[in-house]
């Protein structure tokens, strides 16, 4: 089905921020088999607005919008989708009920402007919107879908995922051939030496393979077409553990699973405490582990050791150690990671201790450079990695790295 | 003169990339003074890219397109406009002798296919690519302009800056207007608390006023338009002074300003080092005060007390506190600061925990109450907050608040 995603506000035109809907509908949209053919971007500006629409509806079936649902004079988006297929805007009591609800939660009288948000076109499914005031819509008339999003990322994603992806294969209907999408996430290899492992299997039809180079691992995508889901899954299945021999381990992941969530999973099934001790990487691992709510039950904290003296105070690395070999090394690692370990009780430690740059880098210390301790009762290690890239690509590599030590060492214990 | 940016690429509209080259000419080209009034995407496909061309052409004076300049059969930009405008497609050698030549100093041969690329809308003045085969062109016909640029960033970028600029200043001539733009943004006020303190400001036609909500701050958007920078530079000056008038120190950065930017720089320029103890929040302070090199000048590190234990071991929280008042409080936030303090050696530690949810919270201690402490030679203080939003705009929120308080210290101090 022809799909065109417009979004809209001035601040995108003016390359203010960055247009990461389009980006992120674009990708989700031709997951789930959505032929999508145009972007569009158009300012708060209603003429300019109804003239994308209007296009729109000549060359694409199913048409997604993204933002003017705010309170203010200029969100008109759905006045005008109303407007282009001659609908009437009527109030949705249960949306201006949310809405009240949503200030009241927040102590505050809900604004007569905001009123504006519960109105709909004639006829429009609603989508409830879980973090913000301005609910979604769906809407389907002679033949063309509308579906209009908020503009926040954070309140359109969830939107997307939770109702607009099953009220789409609703309409959609079971007799179109369902694509089924599946992702398996490498850590370290390159591009190159996954394509040479993968060998033949890069060239299959259905799935389709393709690699895409993230910051920091390498997705592979395998998208199936196929009558049904069943029959789907069934070929993602063989294609995904004949791919699965050939990688072994290097396949960290599966779709929306992540390295910290693998993380999180084993060491919770394990009743194993991690703690960290982190340099250049300012407390990124710390981040990650509790990104999730119920980390608490796997990660008891740690130190941020940027400056010597805090190695020294927080983590009892010794002076004599620094003044031999300096900060970014495999003692300093060991030490900070025994460190930690010790002081707070965990039963596995990682630390982390590098050059993330852009400057400070030497023949010797290149920048890129990053020791990366563990420790367990069993003893300490550390491991020395080259990364390149920015000071935030290494400081995210670190960070991968040092949980894919994790990973690995749960896959074996 | 109203300005259309298309760019062509089937990896833009499927998500696989993202589109910076939108971003970047949206900014570039109101910068200088274009109104930038639609973007279109498109695949590389012959029959919609014309599609594209035609809307463009009816709909904007200036149009900028990136990529489709490629040896392969499906780049066919060039060709397209060349179609759109009635022109013939013509060879120029000095191209084509360029391109050999970049193929020479690889030590390799040009394939026919890149002969391609030296041919041009009849007419065009063709802009010379320093980092890629791909020439690009400007064409001026009937009122119309067209740039037609390569779609590699890197490419695209300088030869815009190069060449595009001014050659665009030559054919609209010096009388054109000039737009500028200035951000000033705002922490702890409310969308429409910032509405009510600048009244009728909101109102103001040049520089025109715009709020934009992001996640921790507000945005206020002021875009001046006038006969050249000078003249617009003083009116945004003269508005940004009546707003900071009204406003105070709730503006704490301006345009590419960050919180923890100007946190950074007063510190440095003080002498002084921080630590941070932080709960919930995990690590974010520390990840936010080592993102940009140079940050060991006036970070020292922290501890992450995520487990109450570590409270206790490195920060030296009381067990008793933590029993009698428990972990989110101003009694823990306040011994936190001051444990840090202590342990690390900084000039000013700030500390951060409470309750980012989802779950975990009670009618007395609701998800999103934070205890931030500060703590100095002078003493040791803590505020309560409550936040709303996910878990991620909570951890966030505590992470702006944290610093700006550090920001407003330093103001006083």
């Amino acid at each position: 089905m022809k799909t065109e995603i417009i979004s809209t506000g001035t601040e995108l035109l003016l390359g203010q921020i960055f247009n990461t809907n389009t980006h992120y509908l674009g990708a989700r949209l031709s997951d789930i088999g959505f032929d999508v053919v145009y972007h569009t971007t158009v300012g708060d500006n209603p003429e300019r607005l109804e003239n994308a629409l209007y296009q729109a509806l000549k060359r694409a079936e199913l048409i997604v919008t993204t933002g003017g649902l705010g309170p203010t004079a200029d969100d008109l988006t759905k006045e005008l989708i109303a407007k282009v297929l001659g609908l009437e805007m009527i109030l949705d009591n249960y949306s201006l009920e949310r809405i009240k609800c949503y200030f009241a939660s927040r102590k505050r009288k809900m604004p007569k402007s905001n009123e504006k948000q519960a109105y709909f076109p004639k006829g429009a499914k609603i989508l409830p919107n879980n973090y913000g005031t301005a609910p979604g819509a769906i809407i389907n008339k002679n033949d063309k879908i509308f579906v209009i999003l908020p503009g926040p990322p954070f309140e359109m994603q969830p939107m997307f995922e939770d109702c607009v992806i099953a009220e789409l294969k609703k309409i959609t209907g079971p007799d179109s051939k369902t694509m089924k999408t599946r992702i398996l996430k490498v850590f370290g290899m390159t591009e190159s030496a996954i394509e040479e492992v993968l060998g033949e299997l890069m060239n299959n039809v259905n799935p389709s393979i393709a690699l895409l180079a993230k910051r920091t691992e390498i997705h592979i995508r395998l998208v199936a077409s196929d009558v049904d889901e069943q029959a789907a899954e069934k070929s993602l299945n063989v294609a995904e553990s004949m791919m699965r021999s050939r990688l072994g381990t290097k396949v960290f992941a599966r779709d929306e699973e992540t390295m910290v969530g693998i993380v999180g999973k084993a060491l919770k099934s394990r009743g194993l405490k991690i703690a960290t001790a982190e340099s250049c990487t300012g407390g990124l691992i710390g981040v990650a582990l509790t990104r999730e709510a119920g980390s608490s039950e796997f990660y008891l904290g740690g130190v941020v050791s940027y400056a010597n003296s805090v190695k020294e105070g927080l983590l009892g690395v010794k002076a004599s150690t620094l003044q031999a070999v300096g900060a970014v090394s495999s003692e300093v690692a060991k030490e900070m990671a025994s460190g930690i370990l010790k002081r707070s009780g965990a039963d596995i430690a990682v630390s982390v201790t590098g050059l993330a740059g852009p400057d400070g880098g030497s023949d010797l210390k290149p920048v890129g450079l990053v020791y990366i301790g563990f420790a367990s009762a069993k003893g300490v290690e550390a491991r020395k990695f080259q990364f390149y890239g920015g000071r935030d690509t290494i400081r995210q590599l670190s960070v991968t790295a040092a949980l894919n030590w994790v990973r690995q060492y749960m896959l074996l214990s």
